[in-house]
């Protein structure tokens, strides 16, 4: 029988509040020791992967996932590698928790600090690729989070396996807290964890587009990540074309189905050398789509739709009309054109001759990477081990009471200390 | 007819594009100029506010709305002063827009700056403070957010006459965009704005418990608030008998219908002056109520919900398992005590030997007060203008493209600068 899932959530807080002010050094010893254990037992993983690839083949066959999905389900040595490594650079990242953001003496002997901590229990939602799991269970880890897993069911052996030594792991740790990390496999636990906002507190949807619609209407939870990444590059007047061309391939090419590839080229109708573009772009395998169906396509493979615009102004307003507010940028010689584009695009990376491809936690230096989200709260843009946590205000004072303030007896001497 | 309120979102997030670059100035003028318009149209809303006061007191003897919800309707002279220095203040507050968080090279020639922008459109809920209006207003100006307000019927008349005058002095302002701030009236339209999610970035619902748990459950846009404040006091065995009777009383008799007011007293089971404690507060005119119904009930008056714990660990179990995450404090003369509850509970405000009464925007120096927040994402406690912001990431190459780095031809160098 399938357990509750208000149970797996309850101990999730449970967890959430012992894991709260665990000591950095205690949660690097267990990351190493996650580390050291997947690195030992990697065998047991790739023989379970094994048998969810099987699985799979017959599912390509029916035609109920696709190669890609595949793909992104097998385990090698290369990823193996990646996915330990990555779990020992997330130990050698600056602590998270306990940051002193304020320090304000508000009158003698009352003082505040802002001190970054935890959010609490993350839902974590993700189809194929079983390497998330190590990666959030070690952010999780990092940042003082507990987390609640539910991947596709066509990894479901391979995560099984991942899960039983991460907690083995764990457990060999003196003092780390129980059910830090839980899994869930069936789709039900979906719906359920949706609607569990009292004990849940960020959901982080790892798929594609049509997954993170579907829970971005269905919950009352805030949700961090991206439904789409329709990139655009504004190639003004007086770009250069070399550069307009060489940024362009890079964002369209470099990796196509990157939510930070570039889905849409505006040229402005004044850029002497458009057909040079063009014609480059088509060289670079690029197929140029005129007039899309739909200016909100995410291709995902090396087609781009074109328009010429007429303005600067009217670049701007297609961008915010028709983008995903993810990264747009400008190719431009004229840098008040820049600043203008940079001002008025409302997304999350503005960029200014450059690749679009550069939206990337580790690009950007954040040494690991929660998402990129396209929200207008809590974090926007690539979210490094920063997005998974929030701060409490501590006053210490010695019995000031409000009364003294409110008649007089006292006021305020707000001061920032160092 | 009612227009739709989709156009009406639609023109404020026209609006919020055109408002999220103006300059400080522009915008800190365009403050002193409705300070000065609310200034000098006073009278008119005064009369304004008298004829909902008259239907007010209709609805007072149909029971349809309560003496307190009138006493908060009610402008006198005392408050048209404050809602008019207010707007001054806020425009005296330092520049929330445009900030430089983060100025990285991350290699030679490409320039990182995460730099802070506004949210977008606010959505206001709010019920019968008129006053509401002006601040909330003046909050997104300086803030360059747009905001769609939905006040209560009771003050519709006032609300009407205040956002005209705030309009005329705003169209009084070269280059200020029109539909910066606009309202609707109607029950409908906030069942609209709940479903609003692709032109409101936010909302922020002012008002009692139950608007904010009905708009909580109503909407997948983030909410900034609080639907209740369950505040604990834990009187720690070594506590000083005088500092907590003192700062108990304060925290409770202050001013009850706050929700920083202290709802449950927690009392160690060794505290040797329990009995004195409990006596001074009842001779402090609280009723004290040992064996409440509900261990979350939220008083609003002069009554307390007292325990005995049996320890430290049982104290701050209580307080995340019954209170509402805004603000609890311990009162000892045990340091380490101190800061295991400040550490452990896992509220917006954790206090130590003070009043949970100084959870308060202006208290802690933030100059004016969204509200206080007890989300775990995005902002948390007293939440200033810093919570109507959002931030993004300007990138500046020079033709650089992501393949360079991805071949080693180049590689990072992550390095901030001031």
């Amino acid at each position: 029988m399938v357990e509750d899932f208000i149970n797996i959530a309850k101990r999730a807080k449970q967890a959430s509040l012992e894991i709260a002010d665990l000591n950095a050094q205690i949660k690097n010893s267990a990351l190493i020791a996650v580390a050291d254990m997947i690195e030992k037992h990697q065998q047991e993983i790739f023989e379970a992967n094994s048998q969810d690839l099987a699985n799979a083949e017959k599912m390509i066959e029916t035609g109920e996932i696709s190669k890609s999905v595949f793909n992104r389900l097998k385990l090698d040595e290369n990823k193996m590698r990646d996915m330990i490594k990555g779990i020992r650079d997330i130990s050698n990242l600056e602590e998270p928790i306990g940051k002193i953001l304020l320090n304000r003496k508000l009158d003698d002997g009352l003082t505040l600090q802002k001190v970054s901590c935890p959010i609490g229990v993350l839902g974590i939602i993700f189809e194929a690729r079983p390497d998330v799991i190590s990666q959030i269970s070690s952010l999780a880890i990092k940042s003082s989070n507990a987390v609640i897993l539910k991947g596709g069911k066509e990894s479901k052996n391979t995560n099984r396996k991942i899960l039983e030594i991460i907690n083995l792991a764990l457990d060999s740790v003196e003092v780390f807290p129980k059910n830090v990390i839980q899994q869930v496999f069936e789709r039900e636990d979906v719906a359920q964890m949706l609607k569990c906002d009292k004990y849940i507190n960020l959901i982080i949807p790892r798929g594609g587009n049509n997954l993170v619609k579907y829970i971005k209407s269905n919950t009352s939870i805030p949700v961090l990540g991206h439904a789409s990444g329709i990139c655009h590059i504004f190639v003004d007047e007086s770009a250069d074309i070399n550069m307009a061309s060489s940024v362009v391939v890079d964002a369209k090419t470099q990796y196509p189905s990157a939510c930070n590839a570039v889905e849409t080229l505006l040229i402005h109708k004044d850029f002497a050398k458009k057909d040079e573009l063009l014609a480059s772009l088509q060289l670079n395998e690029i197929k140029l789509v005129p007039n899309p169906e739909n200016w909100s396509t995410e291709y995902g493979e090396k087609t781009l739709s074109v328009k010429v615009v007429n303005s600067l102004d009217e670049a701007i307003e297609h961008i915010n009309t028709y983008g995903s507010g993810h990264t747009d940028g400008i190719i431009t010689k004229n840098l008040e054109n820049a600043e203008k584009f940079m001002n008025k695009v409302d997304s999350a990376g503005v960029y200014f001759n450059a690749s679009t491809r550069f939206a990337d936690g580790f690009r950007y230096g954040f040494g690991a990477e929660v998402g990129i989200s396209t929200n207008k709260t809590h974090a926007r843009g690539p979210v490094g081990l920063e997005g998974l946590t929030i701060y409490k205000y501590k006053l210490q004072g010695n019995g000031h009471i409000v009364d003294d303030y409110a008649k007089g007896l006292k006021t305020f001497h707000h001061e920032d200390l160092n």
